[in-house]
């Protein structure tokens, strides 16, 4: 940055002296041609988008024989998952989650399971590319369609032990129906912390926070008067709570977007809200698995979901992101936008949740790209944070032709595609209300401005590094 | 094909002109500068080689934060796997087998689950890539640690409407403990049909043909007194059926090798032969999936399978075939080479032996690699015919905090790493002694020769195409 700063002041320089001198049209050429263009990073983060869900998303969006958005990115990487147990140097762990992968991404540094960029064992906070962009004078912007406050978002511009830390109220003490998950106490400012997520988002230099979470700045602010909402407000925030609002807001505020309590929702749903369901096993299938008959799950169609029209698109997110990062500002930004649904929905064993927030991600890849293509040093990068726990499997088992029941143990959801396929996704990590993640390395996309810096296979901890080189910080 | 042999006959034209003038040596060196090099295409599939066997294997063999030599191919694409319904112009279907799969690589041609370079509906044969490099004067390779009548290697081949059909007492009424499977009736000689695929293979043009198998060539073939390895014989192949025969065989002969009976054995297996296992539920668990309590199987380690130091390995036959097709040989050659187990042993929910069996593939890839430092013009791609069941799930639950058992409703493994990691592997695509396909797109890889010529997604057919357009035929 301190190069790029005393060629821009030296092209002021040269054109006041210029101007001064009649001489402004050469003059101020000339400055053009010294002072480079701002660079930005545009990183977008499909959650738990993984082979599977890409393929599932391609053949329901485009048909087998089609293409996404995706597949026409000039570079296709892929990219190793690393997590370890919390302890300094502790041994590597196989499957992560959003909050040390967002972690190891924002920070290159790889961190333990439910982290926000804090180090695994000994708890140090791990500078994140938004602060070193913030402090280099760049702009930085986070977009989610979760709430601001879930992991991936959060690991960008906070710091804390524990993801479910995400507000003021949510930090001692955490639990699910009196089961206990954890708590931050160290972290409360009271303890010499930051606080939780929420309180730390509304106290951030981030120039934009778009998503959902009113419920977490509702609370009152540890040590305020006030809720976290107004402790934004306070720092410089204009909240905005609706699409038109998101549209006309100045484009010089620090902006807030809320725009749901928590996950916002998701633009497609199956049939009567149906997800994957389980097999449907007749008696004597009960007494042995190959006796009897079994039912699988009638076939459905994805449908709009009614409350998506409510809110904001993730594209109008990511255009008005875009508008205010780069009114008015030669000095570049780094950008995160995530579609955050393709994992949660994929938890929830819902497939047509996760391919409509797939498609959200390739109308928010599509704003990137144009925005790209008019200011050319943009480096747009597309990845996931770890694989999902969804499986495209056979609507007919390759095994039909023997006479007993061949069916998933997990559950299934069978559904018809536009083009008149039939399609089987199959859950089957666990037998809890929400799968697992899975540990499969993950594929990264990137634009013209990817090729020659991103290799075909890198590890997580190199989009960080990436990014960082790029902007030159 | 025509051009290069006009310039190698000009060049041999010139080499005589200048012999007999006394000239040798500089015209010699015209005749090297006009003559293009030879071109070859080596094709590695490893068969179910999706994202998460990759990564498995990348775990265990090289550790999290290491690289598999894949890893290192200077190019990524991905590929969309393709089958219909047995129709002409049937619908899509979205998961796969090895048949279809293979027909497409070797064809170009989309065909229907189980079809060996057959079309849809209709039951056209379609002309492979190995038919079109012998009709052009190249020489072809087909390598397997399957049997070679198996469907990868026979897809490029031969062509009939049903894998199963694999030798000449296999044609009708094919049943497996007397279930029916289907039947190539038509494909019988007497019936105007090429015979099964050993026949096939037996009577094909494919120079070398290294693999498992010799139960295949056991039965007398159709019309003819003698077995079908005879058959092979007196088409002028040269059998072989160990290291040292394979090793020492004349590089100027047609080489059929045959290793084993059918599939050739594995490098890695579980300890005691150990797999993928039911979790342990207790009485009370079993009444209701919540309750009591829930033992997951032992940790075990990968160990060398006693049975794989009788065969030749991947990368022996690798180089035999290697050897043989370049021999003397100034026109190209395909050669196929398939790590037939990564899906075999994943069908059989063993992750130990696909791990083995992608090192395997590691090493072939390796070989081929050091062929195409020495040989500049020789396009090596590796990529996989589909995804598999097999994948990455936590060691320990993301849910382990809630105070019931959380486990998966398949079969799991559960691996100690070299480097003192743990790693589960899910196997719960079904309830059947072997498990499916899925339906992701699969990876692949291309050494330099690919840049440019390869773009970061194609549809499968595109292998064909790519294949035959670096060749030149």
């Amino acid at each position: 940055m301190k190069v790029r700063r005393y060629i821009t002041m030296a092209a002021l320089l040269l054109s006041a002296a210029a101007t001064s001198a009649q001489q402004g049209t050469a003059a101020e050429e000339t400055a053009t041609v010294l002072a480079p263009l701002p660079r930005q990073v545009i990183l977008i983060i499909g959650d738990g988008m993984d082979e599977q869900q890409i393929t599932i998303a391609r053949n329901y969006l485009r048909g087998a024989g089609g293409e996404l958005l995706l597949d026409r990115m000039p570079l296709r990487s892929a990219v190793q998952i690393e997590t370890s147990e919390d302890s300094v140097d502790g041994k590597p762990v196989y499957v992560a989650d959003s909050a040390n992968t967002a972690s190891t991404m924002a920070t290159g540094t790889v961190t333990s399971i439910g982290r926000i960029s804090t180090s695994a064992g000994d708890d140090r906070d791990l500078t994140t590319i938004a602060e070193l962009a913030t402090a280099a004078g760049l702009r930085t912007g986070i977009v989610t369609t979760a709430s601001v406050t879930d992991a991936t978002p959060a690991a960008f511009a906070t710091h804390i032990s524990l993801r479910l830390c995400e507000d003021a109220a949510t930090m001692v003490d955490i639990n699910y129906h009196d089961i206990p998950l954890g708590e931050c106490s160290a972290d409360l400012k009271a303890n010499g912390g930051k606080g939780s997520i929420a309180e730390q988002l509304a106290a951030s230099g981030v120039d934009v926070i778009l998503g959902g979470g009113t419920a977490h700045f509702a609370p009152i602010a540890e040590g305020e008067a006030t809720s976290t909402l107004e402790l934004a407000q306070r720092n410089g925030y204009t909240v905005v709570t609706d699409a038109e609002e998101l549209a006309t807001a100045a484009p010089q505020d620090k902006l807030l977007g809320l725009f749901s309590e928590g996950t916002m929702p998701v633009r497609l749903q199956g049939e009567n809200g149906r997800e994957a369901e389980d097999p449907q096993r007749s008696w004597l299938n009960q007494l042995h698995p190959y006796l009897g008959s079994v039912t699988l799950p009638d076939p459905m169609r994805c449908v709009p979901n009614p409350a998506f029209s409510g809110v904001p698109t993730l594209r109008q997110m990511t255009d008005a992101a875009l508008a205010h990062l780069s009114d008015n500002n030669d000095s570049g930004f780094f950008l995160m936008i995530e579609s955050a649904s393709i994992d949660k929905q994929s938890h929830e064993r819902k497939p047509c949740g996760s391919i409509g927030e797939l498609e959200q991600l390739e109308e928010a890849l599509a704003s990137a790209l144009a925005f790209a293509s008019e200011h050319p040093r943009t480096l747009v990068m597309v990845t996931a944070d770890h694989a999902q726990a969804a499986q495209l499997t056979p609507y007919e088992s390759l095994f039909a032709k023997f006479p007993i029941p061949v069916f998933t143990p997990g559950k299934v959801a069978r559904i018809v595609t536009p083009e008149g396929g039939h399609m089987a996704v199959n859950y089957a990590t666990n037998n809890f209300i929400m799968e697992e993640h899975t540990g499969a390395a993950v594929p990264l996309f990137a634009n013209e401005e990817g090729l020659g810096r991103i290799p075909p296979f890198i590890r997580q901890s190199r989009i960080f590094t990436i990014s960082r080189e790029y902007l030159g910080i």
